[in-house]
């Protein structure tokens, strides 16, 4: 039997839903992965007891110290903290080798900020942490939606559509995914119509054409129609579909696939996936949170832990 | 038994799939409206006998001259000049109260311009004809996305966000539909997350606190964040989304609901709905092609109609 990857999983916000989730998946991602957990035994065992269970004898953990009183769907600097030191061991432990990727259970933001934590999320910490840029790519293995510009205003979108960064983005996108084809979205409505609607494509359209060219082959495919691309049609065609910006891509991948969806950060020294939900708080420690979007986050780290080893 | 509504069709490019959705989908429509044809019974004759049918002796046709020589899938001036016949003699019997509204079947852009006439698509002649603003919405019965700029480039959508243009919007768009509540979307990712991700949500949420207090009740809602608003959790609540552009809202609802969509000019002195599919020559009088929207679009215009008589 061949060595099962390691990966590190840092719990999240404990007040929330990430504990439970991690929990009632550890039976079935136990079967291809090996889970670290980022949590003292005794904040383990603390969580498994509000959800009337026993820690199982293979829960492996991976020591954080400070220790605290979990209050469900409360809003704590304590338990930021410790959705903090958690998170930051899982990277530690993947920077060392110790774990071949990480999986992030979600924390909560304003538990950060009263935690003293300068950064907004994970991906904001692991820009700075690792000194470098990362493409952040939501989705499933049905479809996934790398995304060009993200959280910039929408009025400055249409000045970021330039040929070479969009190379450097393209080409980066197919190193860390090694994905084909990958469909890219226009700017505009019909994508500009020829150019009536707005011209913006002229430079999506010179980039794919010089990346194709770089790569050798015919990798990137558009720019195609924004408003039909997420259509079954299109689909059935592509499982990569690239925006130029947030919700361009985000509003009809979550209108079709939210329960599933991940978040992959790509181009960083380690591999990190998460979960595309937060913490929950209405629901938690009450063993009706969804594990799906958990339990795909695991698959996506193995798949791209796979791309690597290449 | 109360008299049927009166509707007339337009049989949009006769090369196309238009004719015989009309046709297959006659003795159901007729069930619950009365349906004008706006086509020659010899034009209707030839098309129905390309799909091996007999024309119905209730399909009632309001006589438009010029037959030629239909010729599925092709692109031809004189099936250009016959569609717009049928279009403009729709329009005219919707003006003259003979019909109570309008249903039009897909055109040609191209057969258009080879014949000489000088719009693009329905909704530019509509205008252009009326001299008057219209709202374009999409959608179904399950979601309609009613768009508050459609057809302009993305760089410029920020610009248009203004209070005032958005009020009239609103109280156009609640005039027209009775609808309630409207969801409304954001601009920016995150509706703008507190004005870091940019601050055009300040004139939505305006317009909206001005639109319901003119109202006198709280129909619309928002600034919505607008990648989660088409999620399952929100289309439970919400059955009409206000997109502030042409992708937000339309990119989605396609993922959604393709097959099923219909378009809908709201604020004409005539109610007009349409299928939101093209002539689809590669698949025309093979007898294939989808009904749903058009039913959906003959029962859309029902449903306006009777929004007309209280």
């Amino acid at each position: 039997m061949p060595t099962l990857k390691r990966i590190a999983i840092s719990v999240g916000d404990l007040n929330g839903v990430g504990f439970e989730i991690a929990l009632r998946a550890h039976n079935d991602i136990k079967q291809y992965v090996h889970p670290l957990y980022c949590i003292s035994r005794s904040m383990a065992t603390q969580a498994a007891s509000l959800l009337k269970q026993a820690l199982p004898e293979d829960f492996e953990c991976h020591e954080i110290s400070g220790g605290f009183t979990i209050q469900p769907g409360i809003v704590d600097a304590q338990s930021g903290r410790y959705s903090y030191a958690s998170f930051i061991a899982a990277i530690t432990l993947a920077k060392s080798g110790v774990v071949d990727a990480i999986t992030t259970l979600p924390i909560h933001k304003e538990a950060w900020m009263k935690a003293g934590i300068k950064y907004v999320g994970h991906t904001d910490a692991l820009r700075d942490l690792f000194e470098c840029d990362a493409i952040m790519m939501l989705g499933c293995e049905k479809l996934y939606v790398p995304l060009y510009t993200e959280h910039i205003p929408l009025r400055d979108v249409a000045s970021h559509i330039q040929t070479d960064p969009l190379v450097s983005f393209f080409l980066q996108l197919y190193q860390t995914t090694k994905h084909e084809p990958i469909a890219v979205l226009g700017l505009n409505p019909h994508a500009g119509d020829h150019g009536v609607l707005g011209d913006e494509e002229r430079f999506i359209e010179a980039a794919i054409k010089q990346t194709n060219a770089q790569i050798g082959k015919e990798v990137f495919v558009g720019p195609i129609v924004p408003d039909i691309a997420f259509t079954p049609r299109f689909r059935e065609r592509y499982t990569m579909i690239a925006a130029m910006y947030h919700d361009q891509g985000l509003a009809p991948l979550k209108a079709l696939y939210f329960d599933e969806g991940i978040n992959v950060s790509l181009g960083l020294p380690i591999i990190r996936t998460s979960v595309d939900h937060g913490t929950a708080f209405d629901i938690a420690y009450k063993g009706i949170a969804s594990v799906q979007s958990y339990i795909n986050a695991i698959n996506a780290s193995l798949r791209f832990v796979s791309l690597q080893d290449y």
